[in-house]
């Protein structure tokens, strides 16, 4: 088992005041570095970079943003609405920042509290949903387990994943991995196949680590080699995370999702969502209205592929990889699947299936998301407590 | 306009003796370098390394690697065998190899027939494979265009394509990107929307240039991202090329194409397929006949990726790329696609649609491929005239 020596984020006081620091997620796996930020915009541009990604790792690094600023002194309110819209798709950054901001803020309007007192409740408040997202993965493992065994009884399991969703999206187990990982434990993973996640291969490079570090027994697939996977009857289930769930089960996640939803329904493959109910935005009516971040089309572009690096020894020779000088891409980040597509989702408060509005409305009651702009409106059961 | 200087494949007499030339395929679009093979084993790893690529052309190169064998005075029988299973997939290879094969032997065994006189027949085949695959191509981009016209009238098409058909397959326009040409030439191209291509990306690097070449309105993208693009409804049809066709009508094609057709079918988007008569497999039953080649797993686990080479500059660092060290790969470079989910066939004898076992059969009478190890069967009109 690969030991991973760095834990995801931390707090860490230093002579110079206090850090964030983090497990930086573009140098894994060939390398466990440490990425220091001791202000806001560094750690906007951690999350740009994607150096720390995952829908409730931005939602625990959006709300250490805030308890950073109020620390060092700096305008909270500015500081939050940076980190807020450092990347616009996954609901959970948002929600950590404001989760944060309204215990500075609740703690600065009280008389006799001070800015310190403040900065302290907002730090308290980013460690209490840090324990929160970690507990939730370890619920959502248990009851996405035991959804599997009741929707496929008998073990064996072959499970296709898509991105990244394990100890490196929370400091927990995460979300779909928490569960595959759990299926693992008690003996009944057959195998997993790796969708490698172009283009910047969060499979490949992030779950690999991770399945490697759980000893499961892997294979890593270009995405479109997940067809023929289907075609001959490999997948039993396809699990997945989440950036955002919309009110109408609607659920956006890394681009390359939506096709595996076609196909999980063309072969009849349980095709499951598991995320906790920060992830559901109540705000955000349907599918169709969730935001889609578009990223640099030199993503797609400029990359050196197989004939480059360790590539290229195989191949004898070093020729360049990449597009055509000029070329453009269209480079989305997510996807939106239509709930009718999605099997369940299974978040920390049970599974929710088929997958309707009001289904996802009764779990979600008094706990989902209130949109990223926006304070929670008042007397809406739906909106954050 | 992109102008490409070095033939596709050429045969140079020198004065050590005749060479095959090729444009190394591996190379583009960052260098227009040529390959020369004096032999067939260096031939064999041309193809195997996939210098020379496209059902087309492999049959072509094969061919001329017959020819080159009669004319360096080696055994032609063991060349032929060597360069028809340099790879499994696509059946033109084999079919040009037994062609000029079959051309050589007629000319060895004649009364007063030399090895000479047989080596030229030899060359003579190929050449005239070659010419035949260059007039089939402008035959499949007319039929092509005519049937686009037919099904989606009034232009402004948006087409979907996938891995490399264009002059690169066959030193004429192709096959699918010679259809492409052709709606781009009447005007009726909105966009091309090019699949990358994973693992090997000879949609970013070889359609992306061939597109820039044509002048075209294209776009790159993740394999992964045609699913958002049909939700979308930004595709109006797709077009792909085939490395085999089953006497059923099912299509092996780079692997990729297998999950367009599910969401094409799913999006009610026409899905077209173009390919010469040559790359019907009388002899092949059934899909699930079609023996699908497994490349090696490293093409996919060791790869640089977006944080390395050009992109480790726009993040700052030199992150490796890559799956941990020891990660498998599933990593079949071809998938079979149903006839059922292929609306039509373009081939240079005509258009079959619907795509039935008679339909085929009916339009490559007489002319069809007979299957790699074998010679034709006497007495069947679907073999080899």
């Amino acid at each position: 088992m690969v030991v991973q020596r760095v834990p995801v984020l931390r707090w860490e006081e230093t002579p110079d005041g206090p850090v964030l620091v983090l497990l930086d997620q573009t140098r894994l796996p060939g390398e466990e570095a440490e990425l220091t930020c001791a202000d806001v915009p560094a750690l906007v541009s951690a999350i740009r970079d994607l150096s720390v990604r995952g829908a409730p790792l931005l939602g625990i690094a959006g709300a250490y943003g805030v308890a950073l600023a109020a620390a060092r002194g700096v305008d909270v309110a500015e500081a939050a609405e940076q980190l807020a819209h450092a990347r616009p798709t996954a609901v959970n950054l948002a929600v950590g920042v404001r989760r944060a901001e309204r215990a500075y803020r609740a703690e600065a309007d009280r008389d006799g509290g001070g800015t310190q007192r403040a900065a302290a409740a907002a730090r308290a408040e980013a460690e209490a949903l840090h324990r929160e997202e970690i507990e939730a993965g370890e619920r959502m493992a248990e009851e996405g387990r035991a959804l599997l065994d009741e929707l496929l009884p008998g073990g064996g399991l072959r499970i296709l994943t898509h991105c990244n969703t394990g100890s490196l999206v929370s400091g927990g187990p995460g979300t779909a991995f928490g569960v595959i990982a759990a299926v693992h434990r008690a003996g009944a993973l057959r195998r997993l196949w790796v969708d490698e996640t172009r283009p910047l291969l969060q499979g490949a490079r992030l779950t690999a680590y991770e399945a490697e570090r759980e000893a499961m027994p892997y294979r890593v697939l270009p995405d479109s080699a997940a067809g023929s996977l289907f075609a001959a009857g490999e997948v039993d289930a396809v699990l997945i995370g989440a950036d955002r769930i919309a009110a109408d089960g609607s659920v956006a996640n890394k681009v390359g999702s939506y096709p595996l939803a076609v196909l999980a329904d063309f072969h009849r493959v349980p095709f499951v969502v598991v995320a906790p109910v920060s992830t559901v935005d109540a705000e955000t009516e349907w599918g169709a209205d969730i935001e889609v971040e578009q990223r640099p089309g030199r993503e797609v572009t400029e990359f050196a592929g197989p004939f480059a690096g360790a590539g290229a020894q195989q191949y004898g020779r070093g020729a360049p990889g990449g597009a055509p000088a000029g070329a453009e891409a269209y480079n989305p980040a997510f996807d939106v699947t239509p709930p009718e597509l999605v099997t369940a989702i299974v978040t920390e408060r049970g599974v929710v299936s088929p997958v309707t509005r009001d289904g996802l409305g009764a779990l979600c009651s008094g706990l989902c998301s209130a949109s990223p702009g926006e304070a929670p409106h008042e007397g809406n059961g739906m909106m954050n407590a």
